[in-house]
């Protein structure tokens, strides 16, 4: 950072980084060109079919982090940051991170290409409409929705009840109008009026299906095995009834392409895909980290929100799913968010405060539990701030060292990879050990049993209590044969419990699962636990309001 | 067309094309490699601000048509065959086309992109996703929207009319569901309960404005104009009112720029923008217009619907706004359309019937008057069908040569550019004489006086009924000085008249100005007549239950 002037917006530096052409990062990744589909001068996506000779045998570091809070924790710049310090130490490394949405991006929040001197490039392009990818989602998403309401209008031979219409509508924005929403009004040529509602993009189970699905085949497969809804007796409704699984693989057959892209120190980094970490699971697609495994020797990945959801998903779901496993887990932490997690204001956050932390760390020390309960040793990755102080830093160091836990500082945002090589040799050395990785679940468990093991081995919880409504739907899952699948727990992400303003590290709580959904073509059950967000509303003052182009079509005021 | 087989599909003689590489194609065209953005092998922007220095002085030829039928004319066809048949004469020619919509495709209708052995390729691509332009307007339309609920939602500081808001969303899918909806249910905590309804992408004013903006900075000041709605006290409200003409031109910056692609024979073809022909002007972008005009000496394009929708708005709004003149106009028409304007059911349409071409070429008639009134001879295209009889394709030739009207047979469809030879040198005969293109209207006529030309020079009406909502709103609209713009008219495509079910040459009609809606964006006043539909439905079969990919990707079944 410079001294004594405005600190550059991660978008200035973006926009001043030199970028390689995508030609060449994809020659150096070893990317055979036949296999390259350029996307301007520096994006691309990789055709895999070209790439079906290579091994997918690469070690994977999944960088997850402690219960997000308002002051920031920094995981996709700690996951840019690692990949290239690992750069620096010589490794074949890529890294391969989710795809943003656009929705947030216009509201509030940063964007998901990290930040300062660790972010992937070209940072506006990836935060905009990328590739198409999520518009590609959207438009499948609810052309499904459009072919279910004309076969209702069109005399509803599969005997539909309009009630029980389980697919919802998306659009990749955030927009709390459409929550809840009456669609089919104006007279009997507009439709069959019903309830209904929309999602934001990333929130559609085609974009879970999406980052699930192996190839093609497997694509159009698990798009067939959707739930749509229900007849009027209470029969499951398939998109195979439909028979639009063909036109719905069709739309997506191009996002279905991994997309290339560079760090600003030119480490080649793959961006495919971003569901959900509630009602999802989370991760980038296995296409992508698969992508990378097969083309690096070591793959540096990132899960959604706390460990608690984003790691816990990619072990027992994205693993299990996609045959692969974390070699090395990396857990983001802060000295301001171990302040919130010890019951610091945003407005306090200021201020030193030991004490503070000493209560906060707590919240690490579960996430820490968690990954070793898996099998792997995780290594934290502490995210240093301009306004941490010394005391503070050696606050969290101290436990670490008390509680052996492996610790390193980083300085990714001011420094790039230079300021996360301590993090990448604490990495390195774990990835000498083997692990003893295990999901903590088998499918062949009872569901309440798979929420029980979720509930009690990572949230630190004591015990479920599962609703009426939830309980008779276990059984309906049951009688159709659907239980062996995953459960994918959709949860708060700001609390290891299901009220999002206990942070820290609560005990003797239990979780309520109000309800329990099939996600046949995802393969897992979700499981609502209190309110979930699966629109997002903008804030009184959006993001949007700053942002412009100049004259040239340059981007002004994105983040 | 082969012998003793099932002839090819569209899909199939495209996919059997070989391209040429889109870099190939550009450096012949003459576009520099700076101004080239790759998307994939045969896809490109073109970064127009590099060809700043090239004057846009190609010639322009219109390719127009009698009123569709469902019995098809083959506009795009004619016009990419047309512009094939001129590089096979050795022009140095160029063919600018629209973009097609997604939902039609999804729907019923061919694509947009040419047919038989006069297509533009990849026809998969460019009737799927393309290069996102109409993701860019249908995210852009929605943040607006989302930031219009969002502030009302907020404290509505600039007091917005929940009940007067014009702006609605949009998808880009035939979804008759969301014509009329209810957003904003649920409770306090989600937006603000209104009525509200969804259009198809490319009837947003967006996508008009997209069209019409000479560059980035007429995009942003268009954008900033447009009239979401009005205040409790009836002040209209604009878009630079929530200050977000920023973003929109943000999330519209990579659209913004014209597509490159090529046709089964080589010819440079640049695809860009698709607004309506009815709420809007029907014609694709300005920029993508004078872009070609730089490149080429010659541009063949073309315009929505019919003649009375799409030449009309060419001449009066597109010629007027962007700067340039039709230099030659080509009518298209079949045998069979002209059967069908000649009483003839489509199911009647196997049999020679040369009466009814006798009757139904009055519809032609008029078209041919409309363009010779805006000082341009036209040539009438007659499009071969394999059923064509000579007798009924001698009655349109007698018909004409009795009339003084230029005729060529074109038969592209079969046969390529070499189908067109004979239309291209009539082309180029008109071509050589200056013409006295002159737009019908000043646009300092009164709102009614514009109106009533466009009844009684285009569509051969008597006059003009405008309703008492409409005369309030002309009221209004004279009350902001905004009446010195443009009338688009928004008609039935089908009817010279505002009945659908009129074919022919209807005479003594009277036309019903329903509503005039201020676009201030556009720069136009849209009049609706009749019913004018802003969001198509899926018909009981839709083309989507035939669609597929095989395990490389390769799609099936589109069209």
């Amino acid at each position: 950072m410079q001294n004594n002037t405005k600190p550059l917006s991660d978008l200035e530096i973006a926009l001043q980084s030199p970028m390689q052409p995508i030609t060449a990062i994809a020659e150096k990744a070893g990317i055979p060109e036949d296999a390259l589909e350029l996307y301007g001068k520096h994006k691309a996506k990789i055709d895999t079919t070209k790439l079906a000779h290579l091994q997918a045998d690469a070690k994977v570091v999944l960088v997850t982090a402690i219960n997000p809070t308002p002051a920031g924790e920094g995981k996709s710049t700690v996951t840019v940051g690692l990949a290239d310090a690992m750069k620096q130490l010589d490794q074949k490394v890529m890294v391969a991170l989710r795809e943003p949405s656009l929705g947030p991006v216009m509201g509030i929040k940063g964007g998901a290409t990290g930040g300062g001197y660790a972010q992937v490039l070209p940072m506006d392009e990836i935060n905009l409409h990328f590739t198409g990818d999520l518009h590609a989602i959207t438009t499948a998403n609810n052309a499904l929705a459009a072919f279910i309401d004309n076969h209702i209008h069109r005399g509803n031979e599969l005997n539909i009840d309009p009630r029980r219409i389980l697919w919802k509508r998306v659009l990749d924005m955030n927009d709390r109008s459409l929550r809840h929403v009456m669609v089919g009004l104006g007279g009997p040529a507009q439709g069959v009026p019903r309830e209904d509602g929309f999602d934001i993009t990333v929130a559609s189970e085609i974009m879970a299906i999406f980052c699930l699905a192996k190839d093609y085949a497997d694509l159009k497969q698990r798009l067939s095995e959707i739930v749509i809804g229900y007849t009027y007796d209470r029969k499951p409704v398939f998109v195979k009834d439909l028979a639009v699984q063909g036109a719905l693989t069709l739309l997506l057959k191009d996002a279905f392409k991994p997309n290339l892209v560079q760090t600003i120190e030119g480490t080649p980094a793959i961006i495919h895909g971003g569901p959900f970490a509630n009602i999802a699971h989370g991760c980038n697609s296995i296409q992508a980290t698969n992508t990378a495994r097969k083309l690096a020797d070591l793959v540096i990945t990132e899960s959604g929100f706390g460990a608690d959801l984003g790691a816990e998903k990619f072990m027992n779901l994205k693993s299990v799913q996609g045959n692969l496993k974390p070699d090395a887990v990396v857990i983001v932490a802060t000295a301001r968010a171990l302040k919130m997690h010890g019951g610091v204001d945003k407005a306090e956050l200021k201020g030193e405060n030991v004490e503070a932390i000493k209560n906060g760390i707590e919240n690490l020390a579960q996430h820490i539990q968690t990954i070793r309960k898996f099998g792997v040793e995780p290594v934290v990755a502490l995210n240093r701030f301009i306004t941490d102080t010394t005391a503070e830093l050696e606050a969290i160091q101290d436990w670490c060292k008390a509680n052996n836990v492996k610790i390193a500082l980083t300085n990714v945002w001011e420094k790039g990879g230079e300021g996360g090589l301590e993090l990448a040799k604490e990495v390195l050395a774990v990835l000498e050990q083997p692990n003893n990785f295990k999901p903590l679940y088998n499918m062949e468990d009872s569901i309440e049993s798979k929420i029980e093991t979720i509930v009690k081995e990572v949230y630190g919880g004591a015990g479920v209590k599962i609703s009426d409504q939830a309980l008779k739907q276990i059984a309906d899952i049951k009688k159709h044969g659907w239980d062996q699948l995953g459960v994918c727990m959709a949860k708060t992400q700001y609390s290891l419990t299901d009220q999002p303003k206990l942070l820290g590290r609560p005990t003797d709580f239990t979780i309520t699962v109000r309800e329990v959904i099939p996600k046949l073509g995802a393969k897992f059950l979700v499981c609502l636990t209190g309110d979930v967000m699966t629109m997002p509303g903008l804030p009184k003052e959006p993001a949007a309001l700053r942002m412009d182009i100049d004259e040239d079509g340059n981007p002004i005021g994105l983040f």
